[in-house]
């Protein structure tokens, strides 16, 4: 992409009434436009990120044997009776009326997905089920004020099981907090598995999946070896104790939920009559988990982890473009523009993601500088004082830059 | 995939309470799920063929230097209050209050755009932008009858543009005539453009893609060569008369519209107050378009038009699969699945996406019946009397089945 041709530049400031740092930098940065408080637009930019994120999580859940499908959004108020959670999630749930019919809109999907279950699965044999979607979910938020950590409006990924046995559904859930794990592993993120409340989803504990930062809404105890975390809402430990499980000492922190998951049980799918017939012919009721990554979340966290005082610095796996290339020949003539996208092109048939910085009328420090905000982990310039079929190589995350010839370049990218 | 494993398997039966053929196909195929009438959840089946057609109609975007965004679908009051069209558009619009704030819910994004527009771009350099984004609309739909081709609920690509001057807008708009009519034709559809009335989106006359179908909502009246056509609604001509433009002979068809292209000129950005500053340093109003074409109503579209009384007959651009391997050599152990699962790896390993029917209590009319519904393009069958290293292909669209060597089973269908 030519960063002359991109929309959504970058802005030399944030906008005033934005307090969070990830919401601050990747608006300033140009990956996102603020509609209203705690909704957002993916620019073309965050976009990308969204989808790096979304083929690492999509990878996983396939690998537990997951599907993909996608919800409606637009719920009619009968099934959400069904379980109750009507009245019970009244205040997170956007709800109205239309033509005398009321609806509400998605902040979860057990209630539809179960009813998908009940319509389409009837024996032993076609357990256990695993379906999981990319979608927005909608949550009424008085104070959205953790920019893209906390939205009216976000995207998720929420993965359902259902199962014959609460063996099963354990086995299950224990496979996908492995897989959890291993996803923010691949964003270079450390997570703490936490006990917690279950919210409006269960009145039993659940785990959710911490990480530490300044920008968290949560506190969690956890110990320093990383067995153990409880969320401060129903914490029995406190900082400076043993840890209840090693010899580590616990400690206190600001964190960040980026995903959590629930076992119900069959309390959802006894009030909403999903059942199966066993192998003896008997009708028994389906155990059933929800498991959630919030994947706009993921984004607002991988920049309040990894920025410094000039920009964002994203793990290769998350970035938009692999190589943010600049290009400050001055002695070029204005049209010998064959050369001037020579390597850009090379990069791009070596398979390289490439945003190329390909104004003419901007200094080089305010080129660098743009990078440097943007974060895109490998910078490339050609310059007067670099040999043809040489570049200068710097990492975002280093401060040294390194001339080496251009195939090598292509090396250290792919 | 295995269709043993796969989620949302062939029924019976079609619900009772739905008429049209598109979602009647598409239910009992176990491509979607209905939650209620006019919303269905896409199952893996459904979201591959959703999947197939967006990266289809992403790459003709792209080629007209789009760049793909996402745009929140829960909207303030005061941004559709700039238009007006908070009020105009009422009866389509879901709207509502929640503490005492007022939303709607996408069911467009002229103004959503024009928000982004004027606070990222300035000057005249910064243009043209053209933007778009496959996401989701709701219209309030009092009587949805006809399957997905029309939802309260449904997929759209929705793609804008912002140009400096009439001219310029002019152009881009011709170019995505000829971007579209190429995405319908690479689904093997011939689309008619149609003058039409501009409905809440404009005064003037717009231009929409029709497909004929018996199970379409509008009416066109079309020249036989296919260089005219007029909506009922506005028409001028009527059947049986020479085209305006050419010798040939009007007719009149029953269609389905999947896609439309408006050119607003400067209307909305007035409203908007949307400028940039020219080369001479003047503010000057941005010209601006917005082109639509119904992703899930083409999913249906296709339905309608290509399928007979066994099933659906998918384009090869739009199957989920490209191949449906059925095995039924019954002289095989039951042990022996790496001989059972051998020709299924194969056949991956070559790149071929393939629907393997591995389900060991089912008969083979039933196998066949299944395919023939689900109507992947390809049928491979492995049985008794075809030789090792051999299968039996048959195309979905033909009645003669073939025996050739695997390979060149590959080659046919790469």
């Amino acid at each position: 992409m030519k960063y002359s041709e991109l929309f959504g530049k970058t802005a030399r400031e944030a906008p005033s009434d934005e307090i969070a740092v990830n919401a601050r930098l990747l608006l300033k940065a140009g990956f996102i436009d603020k509609l209203i408080s705690g909704s957002y637009t993916l620019l073309p930019l965050g976009l990308r990120v969204v989808k790096k994120i979304e083929q690492v999580i999509r990878e996983e859940m396939n690998t537990t044997g997951a599907q993909e499908i996608l919800m409606p959004l637009l719920h009619p108020k009968e099934i959400w009776n069904e379980t109750g959670r009507w009245e019970k999630a009244r205040d997170v749930m956007y709800q109205f009326e239309k033509n005398k019919k009321e609806f509400a809109l998605s902040f979860t999907h057990e209630e539809i997905v179960l009813d998908i279950i009940r319509k389409h699965a009837f024996t032993y044999r076609e357990f256990p089920i695993k379906i999981y979607q990319f979608s927005t979910k909608f949550r009424d938020e008085l104070r959205a004020k953790s920019g893209i950590l906390r939205g009216r409006e976000f995207l998720m990924k929420d993965l359902y099981s259902a199962h014959t046995s609460q063996e099963d559904l354990d086995k299950y859930y224990w496979e996908v907090k492995d897989a959890y794990l291993k996803i923010f592993q691949r964003f270079g993120l450390k997570a703490y598995v936490a006990e917690a409340a279950g919210g409006v989803f269960t009145e039993s504990h659940t785990h959710e999946f911490q990480i530490l930062s300044e920008g968290g809404e949560d506190t969690i105890f956890y110990c320093e070896n990383g067995d153990f975390a409880q969320n401060r809402e129903i914490a029995k430990v406190t900082a400076g104790i043993k840890c209840p499980k090693c010899s580590g000492t616990i400690k206190e922190g600001k964190s960040i939920e980026v995903g959590n998951i629930f076992r119900f049980g069959t309390v959802y799918s006894e009030k909403m009559k999903v059942q199966f017939t066993d192998a003896s012919g008997k009708k028994q009721l389906v155990y059933f988990g929800s498991y959630g990554i919030g994947l706009t979340r993921l984004v607002g966290t991988l920049v309040e982890l990894f920025h410094d005082d000039r920009g964002i610095v994203w793990p290769k796996v998350a970035a938009p473009y692999q190589a943010h290339l600049i290009d400050l020949r001055s002695n070029l003539q204005k049209g010998d523009s064959a050369e001037r996208f020579a390597l850009y092109e090379k990069l791009q048939k070596a398979g390289i993601e490439v945003l190329y910085d390909d104004r003419a009328d901007i200094s080089a420090g305010e080129k660098f500088a743009d990078a440097d905000l943007i974060g895109i982990p490998i910078r490339l310039v050609v310059s007067a004082r670099v040999d043809r079929g040489k570049v200068e190589v710097k990492k975002r995350n280093e401060q040294e830059s390194k001339i080496m010839a251009v195939e090598e370049a292509i090396n250290l990218i792919n």
